[in-house]
């Protein structure tokens, strides 16, 4: 656990305060909050729980932002449209369906990772409040796409068709979003290797002979 | 959403309320109990909250559960038992690895959907009470066993080799653990399918022809 007052930011060297001035400019604000709202729910971190954790008064704090709400519909919308644009680039790109897949998942795994507390936070969301709603609408139009995209490969003869194409794209991105719950950098798979492995499991399952790899 | 108030609990008949005599025993505070953590987070819930769920007064509660945390231990508790259970008889059962491997891959897609909720729950915990890092625990044991079964398989010979083990079990229980989140018994695929779905993906890959199931 981090400390539960002061600017001290997980993984980023503290901010100086200054009498007066705080700290941190509204992209600190925002990585605190996320951080927070991971730490303890959304619906659980109060206006005034952030503010503590900053070190800055409530009114400093609606200096920078108007509500919560507004910073939770700014992390989701960075994943978001992190995704969205790997998935618009992917569908661009030329290729086999099955080759712009790959392309896709290797992307996602990389948002995953870069992003990690946004996504995190965007994997959370329940549907309490409008901004979670508008963000899980977004989610499920990628779903809608990447299960076209599989269909697309299945009608070619490139996948198997045993499997529901709605069902396959849960279950991949299933593998791939369960990314957020345990990487770490310095874990058995760096941010290289893991993108291969996810691509290998998706596509050729672990009981297999090891082979080319995708 | 389900009301607020009132001992509805959703997916089985209403409890007759009787007065003085609070329309639930046990089993049926706890299931309403799983359902407002799922809704709100456990740390977001108060005995309170619960207690108006249920049209109980907090003593009425009290009678029944010393503590909300009482509660999410046997949850939990519920959830680990049935999936500890069948990982034990899978380790017990004969066949080679791999076969044991696909056996304990079904019986968890069973044990997550017969217990859903509490399942849901338990993939929820973030170790903010003692309650949560005891199933945080036995969670780590348990991947400790199914990652030793998977090596088992690698040492056979009997599935690729250039996935680390651990990563193997973090992403077949990735996809198999999101079942949780998008599973409906009306959806695409219904729970006997599912689990065969989940075993020819995670053995064979989505990127191979149709052939012979797991």
């Amino acid at each position: 656990m981090t400390t539960a007052t002061g600017p001290q930011v997980p993984g980023r060297p503290a901010a100086t305060p200054r009498r007066g001035r705080p700290g941190y400019d509204r992209e600190g604000v925002l990585q605190v909050a996320v951080q927070l709202f991971i730490e303890q729910g959304y619906d659980a971190t109060s206006v005034s729980d952030l503010a503590a954790r900053l070190g800055l008064s409530k009114s400093a704090l609606y200096h920078h932002f108007s509500s919560k709400e507004e910073l939770l519909g700014l992390a989701l919308d960075d994943a978001l449209g992190a995704l969205e644009k790997a998935l618009q680039d992917t569908l661009a790109s030329g290729g086999t369906p099955t080759e712009r897949l790959t392309l896709l998942i290797r992307d996602a795994v990389g948002v995953l990772i870069d992003r990690l507390p946004a996504v995190t936070l965007l994997l959370r969301v329940r549907g309490n409040t409008p901004v979670e709603l508008a963000a899980m609408e977004r989610r499920r139009r990628f779903d809608q796409q990447v299960t076209a995209l599989v269909r697309q490969a299945q009608d070619a003869g490139e996948i198997r068709t045993d499997v529901d194409a709605a069902v396959a794209t849960r279950l991949m991105f299933g593998m791939l979003n369960s990314v957020v719950e345990w990487y770490r950098p310095d874990g058995p798979a760096p941010q290289g290797v893991l993108a291969e492995d996810i691509v290998t499991v998706i596509l050729q399952g672990v009981g297999t002979r090891n082979g080319e790899r995708a």
